[in-house]
């Protein structure tokens, strides 16, 4: 006998009836309120804080909070729980808001269609007493005499079957899929439908999920959207996830649900905009992260945290889109895009895909910047892989005022002289806090001006920005006046080192899969830069602060979002499934936490932006 | 809103709760109380005769009861509708009980086994920093190491895999089946389980099913079980449950949930007494007739019904169990025969492969009279096939006293010079009425001693037996003190017309398909008997009648159930599989119901024992 109490959230002014003892966090998934959480509800990250307006909920006592925010009394809403009838307020920096999202990539284009899926149309002749072979025999004999062999009908297809062929005098339309190198019809249509083939295509972002409409018969990317993937809710890294789905009853099954969920609403969207029937679409093919991929079909990811890091699989089987939950036509198919291990995924196979780094000559280096950094090295005859756990700095975490690239966040910043600060927010509204692309652009001009040093301390000058806080020295970037939260926001250096962390983390792995294969930064010739944080990235001040290397601007190349684009060239070419698979197999993976090269080539990185300057020839200026 | 009441069925004294107006038949459905029905309930077989002890059911008018009957109080059970709490009697008659069931068959062993499904052992390496390939291509190297490549492993399997691989360390067990020509892995199991390995198969009879439990490592039958196809409450034969499935809501659900449910429940007692799981079995092959094998995959039977006959298909895909319902390992296969044509169908193919005739030089004729007949004439260079609609006079319908071959069922009759009836029930207790055998011994011997005449017209001869009753002259072959029904036990004219007819029909598709190939009779070097009817059948007799032809005795033989034993056979051998497909491939099929012909040999054989008695040589004394 559980009671049940009423918990309504303000200001989305949505309602839920919870039993007593649930924590505002659950309550809040379950009525889809939107609460920002990096740590998976357990605590440790502060970023769930909320305000509560009615009711007596017991709070756990939490050392995350500062003084000042228990004096205004802000809770954390994972550490919460309801007693009685609640109401709370969920306070602007704790919310989750639309956001910058890379939708697609340009990069390459397919020379030629071959999609996944195909039509045949077909006319048969209608049965007589003398001519009394079965349905599924009749349809056999018209597809060999247009020298389409062996065709299997799976039972599902064959129960609406004697119907559909009715239906329109014996003119049907097949649907065949390539469900790897197996040609399986997946629908089977009264009439003609030939002039209608569409596919999905998607990234499964750790935070983000982007969903493509596709034409196969034109290969043009007919609309797009996306959203967060609602496993945010659940935590916002990889690991978090991982320990959240082994741990907690239902753990798997809520992350699953959560992320075909979001993928099934952004179809919705694109079928209803476009006038087409779910069941129009015939197949989908998915790149993430090794942990999306396991946690979009269920597959057990407890293996992919602990030493020695293994996944259950990276090389996924076709699947019927009836047995991942995904709401296209369920005979049709699912594919997910290989990757080479535990920490480099489908994702980066994609973004090499969409490149095309695997079939030519040229050196290239890769670098994917996302809630997790990935980095390839290679040309058309190796390649090299490397993963460094980038951490969230660059998106919202372990920075005070650090936030998504979110509607209300700071993405572009500039100095004066005097230290006055100029900046730009994501929908032009009052800043809710700083993004990655402003943090690099603020560290730099700070690190430009002489306000802070190789080491990252900040350097008064007299600034009144620059003063005294909790946890040593800060530099107020906006006044509380002029934010949307009404408190000052700072950088202090104790972010400076997390974003000095992880900077050096994407940077030493760069430099050990160079040196590992024996070559150098000014040999490169290609520099790609992928995912949602590249693309915003300012080239000149990344090199300042030592995050992205210093080579001739013209070689960088921003992909954008590559794993949508390398899912969206496997829909439309097949051939282009061989080349991910080739690439995963030719592919070399370096696991870098057990290299003890790594640790060298990470310290030597803790500075701004090197000990070694001699690698950061445009920024030598600024040091010395 | 729909007011319920409570229907009590005695002698079970089964309750159930139904909405008012519901018929007592389906009541009885719900109750899983037994109503004898032949026509599907739709009032016209008059079988599912009741009688109400409490309530005021409210009953439809109807003809087929006689009126000694409604004097009675028997109504039947489909057409009265309950209007309050009921209790209704289920008098003996009415009540399917236990019956005898041919179950299985030796005619046929395999010689070397070579079953659908095997197992293969493995010890894998443990996965290390240097060797962190995935769980999957971990496997796959295992295996191809014992050189068994292109491994396929299905989502649902991987789903669990990283545990199981890591519960006996590393060791685990794999099962393959072969679903049509492809090795699949059906199951991954820890530890070595290689000494057990099972299958299951099944005889989808329209009347009976029976289930083999068989060890697939010895080829040995370990258990059998046969109860009715629940499939029998919504009519006897195809027909009516193709009309029931095309014309009711939600008809070919209930009737596929109702055979589905017969083979779990028999497997389930199979697995019990044998102790093992249901998981632990992992193949059925399943042969029944094509309407059969229509209802129980879900199949829409329309066309089978409708000029010109068309089934959806005659080959059936291989299916995952998890797929059929059937409560087996849900990633194993369930396969069905592949039948001719939609009235020739796996049960009939299963008959060939049993007998080996499509291998064998001698010119065989296979006979099998179930609720429908079917006839095939060949040997190894070429088959012809034909169906009759042997009615069910054989099978208890059409015949006044006449049941199926239960318990209480008269199977053996003599009469002696004095018409004297002597009688031997089925399990021995007084007589509930009478089956097919019974039914051709009881009218051979009254055609053997003159008082039936070769129009199947009663001479009286001073017998008190032979008297005038409702419909003209009848026999009584058993008081009514001797009987469990308190009636005299009558064949009347009627009857015999009825069995006439039935016989005609099966002789007739036997002559035609000889003459359609130029054979006679007497070239026939082989004569299969098949079918639950044929075992107890008395081939003197039968020959008598004009039912079998008048050859040697010397080449009958009676191969029992050959529809199982031909699901095993493939079950067991895998080249049985190809050889099924060969025999549909190769086997013509002639449809009697159009060819002129057939209407000739019919009105010739509706005589005892034929208008020819040349044919009948053996028999020619007892009509001169």
């Amino acid at each position: 006998m559980s009671e049940k109490v009423i918990v309504k959230f303000l200001p989305d002014d949505n309602e839920i009836e919870v039993k007593k003892g649930t924590s505002i966090m659950e309550a809040a998934i379950s009525a889809g309120v939107y609460i920002d959480s990096i740590c998976g509800g357990r605590g440790r990250c502060g970023k769930c804080r909320i305000l509560v307006e009615k009711g007596s909920p017991r709070s756990e006592p939490t050392d995350i909070l500062k003084k000042g925010d228990l004096d205004k009394g802000y809770l954390l809403a994972c550490e919460t729980f309801v007693e009685d009838d609640t109401q709370i307020m969920v306070p602007e920096e704790s919310r989750l808001g639309l956001h910058q999202i890379l939708k697609s990539s340009d990069i390459e284009v397919v020379a030629e269609l071959n999609p996944l899926v195909r039509k045949e149309y077909v006319e048969l002749d209608p049965p007589t007493l003398e001519d009394n072979i079965s349905d599924l025999s009749r349809l056999e004999r018209g597809l060999e005499e247009k020298e389409i062999c062996d065709t299997c009908v799976s039972l599902p297809l064959l129960k609406n079957f004697s119907k559909v062929l009715r239906k329109e005098d014996w003119k049907v339309t097949l649907t065949f899929a390539d469900a790897g190198g197996v040609s399986t019809v997946v629908d089977i249509e009264s009439g003609n439908t030939t002039d209608d083939l569409h596919g999905i295509a998607v990234d499964i972002g750790t935070t983000t999920v982007v969903v493509e409409l596709v034409d196969l018969l034109t290969g043009e990317v007919l609309d797009c959207e996306a959203d967060y993937n609602k496993q945010v809710m659940f935590g916002e890294d990889v690991l978090t996830r991982i320990l959240y789905a082994t741990e907690e009853e239902d753990g798997l099954p809520n992350l699953k649900k959560a992320i075909v969920g979001t993928i099934n609403y952004l179809i919705g969207i694109l079928a209803k905009r476009n006038g087409l029937r779910r069941r129009d679409i015939h197949f989908m093919t998915a790149a993430g992260n090794t942990t999306m991929t396991h946690l979009f079909l269920g597959l057990d990811p407890a293996q992919i945290r602990v030493d020695p890091y293994i996944p259950v699989a990276n090389n996924i089987p076709f699947v019927r889109a009836r047995e991942t939950g995904i709401k296209i036509n369920g005979h049709g198919y699912v594919y997910c895009l290989p990757g080479r291990s535990s920490y480099v995924g489908g994702d980066i196979t994609a973004d090499i895909l969409s490149t095309g780094m695997h079939k030519k000559d040229e050196l290239a280096l890769l670098i994917d910047v996302g809630t997790n950094g990935e980095v390839v090295l290679g040309n058309k005859d190796w390649m090299v892989s490397a993963s460094c756990s980038a951490g969230p700095a660059f998106e919202g975490g372990e920075v005070d005022f650090g936030i998504r690239a979110t509607t209300g966040a700071i993405e572009r910043v500039t100095l004066t002289p005097d230290l006055d600060v100029k900046y730009q927010t994501i929908g032009n509204t009052k800043p809710k806090g700083i993004c990655g692309s402003g943090l690099i652009d603020l560290l730099a001009e700070l690190f430009m001006h002489g306000a802070m040093n190789k080491a990252g301390q900040l350097e008064p000058n007299g600034s009144k920005r620059i003063r005294d806080g909790e946890e040593g020295k800060e530099f107020v970037f906006v006044w509380a006046k002029d934010t949307k939260i009404d408190k000052d926001m700072v950088v202090t250096e104790v972010d400076i080192k997390n974003i000095m962390r992880t900077k050096a983390a994407v940077f030493a792995a760069c430099s050990l899969l160079l040196k590992s294969m024996d070559r150098k930064f000014d040999e490169l010739e290609r520099l790609y830069v992928a995912g949602g944080f590249g693309n915003y990235l300012d080239v000149r001040k990344s090199v300042y602060l030592g995050l992205l290397p210093d080579v001739h601007t013209d070689i960088y190349k921003f992909i954008g979002n590559g794993a949508v684009a390398g899912s969206r060239l496997v829909l439309l070419d097949s051939s282009k499934l061989d080349e991910a698979k080739e690439i995963v197999r030719k592919m070399t993976y370096i696991e870098l936490s057990v290299n003890p090269m790594f640790y060298n080539e990470f310290t030597s990185a803790l500075f701004f932006p090197h000990t070694d300057l001699d690698l950061f020839p445009s920024a030598k200026e600024l040091v010395l």
